[in-house]
């Protein structure tokens, strides 16, 4: 891991990589190689956007959990960043693996400087205030307050959709996609960022902790909306599959080598965490 | 201001604006613009790096100020952002500009690329966890404790040093300065960032709290090394004597129209705020 090569002071080292090391599923960076997959050959290309991907959710997950925010102690089946270090340590964490993330990408020496500029522009937009952190404001705002579907939706687009997005469109491009094909797959990433969160507040009503790592029940005791609170159990099961069909429908388009993408959305729907 | 033009949630628009427009001194973009005029030309180049620039500092310090951190509730003479909206928006405000000013870099068309990745990778290394974050870490991890004036003079070479020569570094190169005068310059900036840091300890013991706009003894308070603390009142102000003609040779060295840089040079060793 690169992160181990870094010349830093020791405890922010320790703290950066216990997040990154922490047993995620990777779920980002797994779908970014997939999306290049259906497209291109050199897998080199892609290490070094892989990584960037999973330090900015790392950090926006470290960031989300502190005591001002969500207020989790538990995530991935062990103790929370702050609750190991401290918060300032978990800050400062976070911060560092938000800003490196950029380091990484402007200073790869496999990607030509258009390649860097486009995973740069894309990978900041999706997480700045047009796409992460602005749901992760709208989501707070949410909590206590009746949403509509359409809110939701927006919420989780921005929120969990967008760094998808960017797994999926920016795999793509490195591997040569045309301008259509990326098109069709940046739909086909919005709604499997949909199924995502639809599956992910469905576990948080059926799910076994044990399996998930994370208490059940949480988005109940934070009063935050959900497909299930809003659609019912049922409502929510079917609103998954529509997108699981509109989803497939976009890949179907995407005229990609598509086989690997399509048992990822599988998975994603029905994951049991 | 571009940040006024954004489409994002209405809350933390106004948070980042809030900070942003809390009438710092600006120093940083000051200074890059500076360095930039001592060489170049066309200034229309160094906008989107200046506010860059800004808003990295600006992110740090409400970062800084939260209550796991420095827990401050006043700056720049105001409540500090957390005080205003409070702690989620604080943080998510402060990750907001950080990773705006990455968008913002890798987008503006006034610069090629080669300078969109050289000032993203400079930034990024000088704000990251082999920078700024890094100070912030052993800042922290110093208090209470006993360190040497080499120590000291680490964190705040990281701390606050590595923003000041990104601003000095990254205005010469849009400038054109020869690599010759870079390495020069890049000398003067790392003292120019000590000089900056001893005048504000000196201020936290000699300040008037009405002019600099934060509680004077602040230091103290929160048992910070500090140059005063570890050399005496009149030991600190012949260090900074002693950068001030370091900074001034290398400045020389640097062959620059350096007129103004050096007048900004003498204002930050006299400053009282």
């Amino acid at each position: 891991m690169v992160l181990n090569k870094l010349d830093i002071p020791k405890s922010l080292k320790e703290s950066m990589l216990y997040s990154i090391e922490a047993g995620g599923k990777k779920l980002r960076p797994i779908l970014l190689i997939a999306s290049f997959d259906a497209y291109g050959k050199d897998k080199q290309k892609i290490v070094a956007p892989a990584m960037a991907l999973e330090m900015i959710h790392t950090y926006s997950l470290i960031h989300d959990d502190l005591p001002a925010m969500d207020d989790d102690d538990i995530r991935r089946g062990k103790p929370t960043n702050h609750i190991v270090f401290n918060e300032a340590t978990a800050i400062l964490a976070g911060d560092a693996l938000l800003t490196y993330s950029f380091d990484l990408l402007a200073t790869d020496p496999r990607l030509t400087d258009e390649q860097k500029i486009f995973l740069i522009s894309e990978l900041s937009k999706a997480s700045g205030p047009k796409g992460m952190v602005a749901g992760q404001m709208l989501d707070m705002e949410a909590e206590n307050k009746k949403v509509s579907l359409e809110q939701l939706e927006r919420i989780h687009a921005l929120k969990t959709g967008e760094l998808i997005r960017f797994a999926i469109k920016s795999g793509a491009y490195i591997g040569n996609a045309t301008e259509t094909q990326l098109t069709h797959l940046d739909e086909f990433a919005y709604y499997l960022g949909l199924i995502f969160q639809v599956q992910d507040d469905i576990l948080d009503v059926t799910g076994d902790q044990a399996i998930i790592g994370k208490p059940v029940g949480s988005d109940e005791d934070n009063q935050k909306s959900t497909y299930p609170k809003l659609l019912g159990y049922e409502g929510a099961v079917e609103q998954k599959e529509r997108y699981l069909q509109l989803a497939k429908k976009a890949l179907y388009n995407a005229n990609a080598d598509s086989s690997y993408l399509m048992k990822l959305t599988d998975y994603f729907s029905a994951r049991d965490h």
